[in-house]
């Protein structure tokens, strides 16, 4: 059965979907690290310093997701709110995008 | 040859430990499911999505870590101190936890 | 002498000016609370949890700001590019955009 | 009428009162500026960054209401916990410690 994608089969991060494949792969590799220096007995601040960086490795991840849908969904919505002369398409998008962010802010 | 571990054998997490490497291979398999996400073309908000529950199951993970590492750690060391009349060893303890506290605020 | 404004004279949070000077007047007050509670030595618990408070004030002035933007002015910006054909224009924007988040994110 | 203050009359943060009060002044005048800029149609970009700034300083602020409160409440309790006999104590000032980074977090 094919398995069922989203009808948007291109999104803006699917030029460099690679490079986020392998920096998600990281991330994983450095979620099993922390659960390793817990089952070893690691001091408690150590882990605490590899949380902190997986966080940053995360935000990076999601400020390059945020750029590339800006870049391609929202601005995709724009064009086809002026060719068809209906704004509701980018404003939907734009609030969906805010919100979007507002979850990676909390 | 012995596994060199942390003279800390006992962290404040310790007694948590089966707790946390749940919840933190619970993290590793999200990760993992937001890669599954990039590789099968799947929306950018919805990827947003899944990166800031990712977010919040760590910041859960991270506050237990401080909590623990306070009660146990900072405590132990205000006793030191208190038992050898040296208040350093408490001071740099409590720079340590805040200082830790802060690379996860960032 | 006229005060220098920028030449974007019309923003997307333009419309929404009056609702900004409000929000942002009482984000002052609550500033001005944390002060005096320092100064009358409250309970620093108190004073941290109206500080959490500030955050998250301006946490959704923030969002606001950024929904804006990216309704005008990067919007805005995907339309002259289109019209003259150089792609840059809204490029830069975005980027922009995502800088200015990114700084919101740490 | 004696305003009635905390019965805490000593907090960690006392010795450092007029930093602290310089800084949320400091603050305060930053929060002005903002509403200005917003007031004189300043662009929306320039206007996120300054915010991002009082966030910052915001963060400094309650990293060292933090450390103070660890190094002066908790530790406290930790010894008045000893004193007792009584592990509640400290136990209680460390979750509620831990709830308002929490919040901070968030």
């Amino acid at each position: 059965m094919d398995e069922i994608v989203d009808e948007h089969i291109n999104h803006g991060y699917t030029t460099d979907k690679a490079a986020y494949l392998r920096r998600l792969k990281r991330v994983e590799g450095q979620v099993r690290g922390i659960a390793r220096m817990v089952d070893e007995d690691k001091y408690c601040i150590d882990i605490l310093t590899q949380v902190a960086a997986v966080n940053k490795a995360l935000h990076a991840v999601s400020l390059g997701l945020v750029e590339d849908h800006i870049a391609h969904c929202v601005v995709g919505a724009a064009h086809e709110s002026e060719a068809t002369g209906n704004p509701e398409i980018v404003a939907a998008k734009v609030k969906e995008a805010t919100d979007a962010i507002g979850r990676l802010l909390r």
